[in-house]
């Protein structure tokens, strides 16, 4: 949506949108997800705080864009969660979703790439940290409410992760080579266990 | 236990030891888990292949030697399982062996710094692979038995392999600072889902 927004404006346009960018970029490898504001990255790069809501409309798009992440996972989780009237069958659209994304070459090629950084480099893995706090943990935490949220969604966290890191970046046999629907039908009961017991 | 054998023997058995272990060291990261075989081992080292099993007992312990494992999970695992005349309960007790190594400060330590290297290292990733796939889900399959029981053993390590992870390597919140018992009360559930439905 952004690139469609850039795409008809002028030069102009497109510098500053980048200027935004690569303001924020540098702001979160330094000060982590929560630090930052989006009035510092406006300050940074010298516009107006309104710019970035006009380009990147949240500091979830801002940083999907600052970190040229192919597909934004916060924001796609936060779309299926606001969508769901109740959290049956939850489990299995998010591992839908998830599977479409990274099984896919192009995106899921860039966020394998982006998965091993934030093991690797120090910076990287403490914005990854504070982002899947801030933007699945907290939401599906509060979304669950009741008093063990924070830690129910900590298990969900930890099912999600372990998929993404054996199938796609240590790529375990036979998670790695199963088809979507061989991963759904192991995966969705325990994962929907934590979410609806 | 090799430690101890070692100790009383004289110095020419500590070299012959050391030999072994460099040598295999060098054929698993050329050749990967499954290709090594103890004879192999035994020929570059220039031994006879009955010293390695009088020093390290198999080809898991073999392994576990020459990458400097300082707690082998595929020996405990394989313990566990073969010491459990039922998998029920089985979840809980694979998890609360997992938390005591791994957040034990010295053999948690060093598991995390070779996690990380099986994400950055090709070579370290594929004997971490063949390793996992032989001694752990290969050996839950058989035990699970049943037309899925290898999808069933991929979905057990997608979650163990998740709380390794997001706990240990990239120490997601709230996972990281929950208590042993807060973790086990969360994802015993969905572990033993998978084992015993």
């Amino acid at each position: 949506m952004n690139k469609a927004v850039g795409r008809g404006r002028r030069a102009g346009g497109q510098d500053t949108r980048e200027a935004i960018r690569q303001a924020a970029r540098a702001r979160f490898l330094a000060d982590g997800y929560q630090a930052v504001t989006m009035r510092a990255v406006a300050a940074d790069a010298g516009v107006d705080v309104a710019l970035i809501s006009y380009y990147f409309g949240s500091k979830q798009g801002l940083f999907g864009a600052a970190m040229a992440l192919p597909a934004n996972p916060a924001v796609i989780f936060g779309q299926l969660l606001d969508s769901a009237p109740t959290l049956d069958g939850f489990a299995e659209r998010v591992l839908r979703q998830l599977l479409a994304i990274w099984d896919d070459p192009g995106t899921g090629g860039q966020l394998k790439v982006l998965a091993a950084t934030a093991v690797g480099d120090p910076h990287f893995g403490r914005l990854i940290r504070e982002a899947v706090a801030a933007n699945i943990i907290d939401r599906l935490a509060t979304r669950l409410g009741g008093p063990d949220a924070t830690h129910r969604a900590a298990a969900f966290a930890v099912q999600m992760a372990g998929l993404i890191f054996t199938r796609y970046v240590l790529r375990f046999e036979p998670i790695a080579s199963m088809t979507a629907d061989e991963v759904v039908a192991q995966l969705a009961p325990p994962l929907q266990r934590v979410l609806t017991g």
